[in-house]
């Protein structure tokens, strides 16, 4: 059967994700945008995915309330510190406090829900398990038991009407390629927002593990970081 | 490494997952239990469930609200009909409007977050694949793909430290079989709710797949119902 031209694309208003849609636009996809608010410290981000969906056009931007906090065991959501200055070597070996447990497999079900009622298969998520923190749900083995698993839970799945696909453009890039690759497509990096601690007014701290990714992979690109961080106290 | 004795039960204050929690507290476990307000209309069985999860000490009743209304797409929580006297045989062959997308993903997703800040390995769902209304996400090959990717998903699988179990104790029996174990075990079902449409009052319809099977199962099991449903409508 024809699928339409839909997707649903995560967004969490960071690089990664903005990214994915900007590659979901480009595949000539009509884009429905899915954010979640969980409690996060950084609700920056939100206010940020809201601009990106605008300036994709998405068809709609739906911002689910999820209850993350009631259930905790994580930085980005308790009160627990977040790590700052970590090697980028040391995140691959060790699961960081700001793991939040289980959260794409939380968000993805929400995504498979919406996809089903859409009647769209493909599902875009910006995951990444080269540059990354090192969480277990950003890895391929992961993704592909999702969707296998998606697809037996689905009605859409099932009847076969349509084959849900986890799209995941990003999963094997290191940062400077996704950030040559959203260049490429035209995507201004100053209107997203990465950092997992962040000032009262928004400005990224520079210290934590996504803005040392961040920062290093404007870097490896040769590229100019938009990002203003704040100056870091010694 | 040595497991503790906690459980997280999902709870929809019906007689399938009241017989899984009853099940869960028989073989020693901890009961924490876990409902979902998703903007259904019948919230009757929220109030079953902090009921029943009372009854069963439970350490903890976590209510999360979910977003689902704002997905849409079922007669659960959307303005579409519930089907009445839709035969057993019916059931079987067709998936209903009363479907939620996705919404068996989303409930245990939820629980893998929580069993996981909890350190616990076991997750208790009442879902049934013999006297059932239909829906995809209640057969065993989700339940082993649900739980396979569960264990890439978090923390807790990788590490290796516990290992993710999807319990479904109900999965093989018959309605009848349900009741009978959960007599055993001294339920009264008599504070279970499963309508899918039941009046302001929390009446049940009597007419919906999940009242004709409820019926069925007490009259199949030869114990009295101690349901009481509205008078027909002719």
């Amino acid at each position: 059967m024809e699928d339409n031209k839909n997707a649903v694309v995560l967004s969490s208003g960071g690089m990664d994700s903005t990214t994915a849609m900007a590659i979901a636009r480009d595949e000539g996809f009509d884009i429905f945008s899915l954010s979640f608010f969980y409690g996060q410290r950084h609700v920056f981000e939100l206010s940020a995915a809201k601009k990106i969906a605008e300036i994709f056009g998405a068809i709609r931007h739906l911002v689910i309330n999820i209850d993350l906090a009631k259930i905790g065991g994580s930085a980005l959501t308790d009160e627990i510190e977040v790590p700052k200055n970590r090697k980028k070597s040391e995140m691959k070996y060790e699961i960081p406090v700001t793991y939040v447990p289980a959260r794409n497999t939380i968000f993805l079900s929400y995504a498979i829900a919406w996809a089903e009622v859409l009647e769209t298969s493909h599902i875009f998520i910006g995951v990444n398990a080269i540059d990354y923190s090192g969480y277990p749900d950003c890895r391929q083995e992961y993704i592909e038991a999702f969707e296998k698993m998606a697809n037996l839970a689905t009605k859409s799945g099932v009847t076969g009407k349509t084959r849900l696909k986890i799209r995941t453009p990003l999963l094997k890039m290191t940062k400077a390629q996704i950030i040559q690759k959203g260049m490429e497509l035209g995507i201004d990096y100053g209107i997203t927002h990465s950092c997992y601690d962040p000032s009262s007014e928004g400005i990224a701290c520079g210290q934590c593990d996504s803005c040392i990714l961040r920062k290093k992979g404007f870097m490896d690109a040769g590229v100019d970081d938009p990002t203003k961080y704040s100056p870091i106290k010694k």
